[in-house]
């Protein structure tokens, strides 16, 4: 079989990173070979990029140093970790790609979607995911959640990202139904206001559409 | 007075740093407020970047990180330094700018010079030096002054840019010159293989001129 390469994308609480998990879970049952894998990050390059990015003290990041670095994380990401995977025939699964940056760059930070989306096209250098779980919900409700992840007795400091406001977060949902509207084939709509396991229902049946095609 | 932006490019061992900072003592002298920096790095942000780019442990990264990490570098310094100290009137010397990344990563590691080109034009937003000087040395003779400043009493590493073979900087070289070729107006082509003080003549003659042309 040859490789897969499955991206999850959606605002943060979304669920996400669960739900990726949840189809490791379910690979690894039929005993089908993947990595699983995130963005930014993936390598030991992109993990020091990765901290970087997410320091709260680095509030003085530039939006186009932030673009550039998520791009150069990408690109480490994609040569060293996805393409290997993928010609070992493995299924891919990566918590965000670039989709997230034009959502969240290109639209979110109302930068040039065109520039954004160039610059990842020199990262990823044509690689594509053959599948995108694009997981939906209202920036409030995702809020929401995330706050529910603090602890209220262990002192929690949202990351330099989270913190930024709400219709910042409006915009970046935006971001990705258009980007949906312009990649109906490679994207499935997933409406996540609904428990996990609904949720997953409906990625499992769609993944297992795709798994069919390529057998 | 308006700022002025002043660039210093060449290859390793060409003295670029040594002459930046004659210049620097000239200014000094002069009273003419100025400010040195250098990329990668001139910010917090841009030190850390600098910091991945330069570790002989990250021999994995790949070209395009590499290229985007400069970018990402450099965006931040123009927002974070360059641009401040020139409306503050400040004099910018910088070692090394865009004309490093179109030399090295274009035409030396044979990537796309006009996608390299693009993605620095989105870095600095429009921003660009005054004057550069650009001082020309055959690799070979860089190479041999590289050596020199190892302390035959200490173990030292050279970096991993440093590392790189001479055909390399062969392509670098010429890279520089086509840059020059097309930037006349701009670029001041400068003999690095004489010494020191012969080369710092050259600088501050026409920089003298620069300085007129402001006033």
């Amino acid at each position: 079989m040859k490789g897969l390469f499955i991206t999850f994308e959606g605002p943060d609480g979304a669920g996400k990173s669960t739900q990726l998990k949840k189809l490791a879970e379910f690979l690894k049952e039929q005993h089908i070979p993947f990595i699983m894998t995130r963005e930014p990050g993936g390598t030991e390059i992109g993990n020091a990029i990765r901290s970087i990015l997410l320091d709260p003290a680095n509030d003085v990041m530039t939006q186009k140093a932030e673009v550039l670095l998520y791009a150069a994380s990408r690109a480490q990401h994609v040569q060293e970790t996805i393409v290997p995977a993928l010609k070992g025939g493995n299924i891919v699964l990566c918590d965000r790609f670039v989709d997230a940056s034009i959502a969240y760059q290109g639209y979110g930070l109302e930068l040039s979607v065109e520039e954004v989306m160039a610059i990842n096209q020199f990262a990823v250098s044509g690689v594509e995911p053959d599948r995108t779980y694009l997981i939906d919900l209202p920036p409030t409700e995702g809020r929401q959640r995330m706050m529910k992840r603090q602890d209220p007795n262990v002192s929690y400091e949202l990351d330099r990202i989270e913190q930024k406001h709400l219709t910042y977060h409006q915009r970046v949902r935006e971001g990705f139904h258009r980007i949906y509207e312009e990649n109906k084939q490679r994207i499935c709509l997933i409406d996540g206001s609904r428990n996990i396991e609904e949720v997953f229902q409906d990625i499992v049946e769609d993944f297992q559409n795709v798994l069919q095609k390529i057998k």
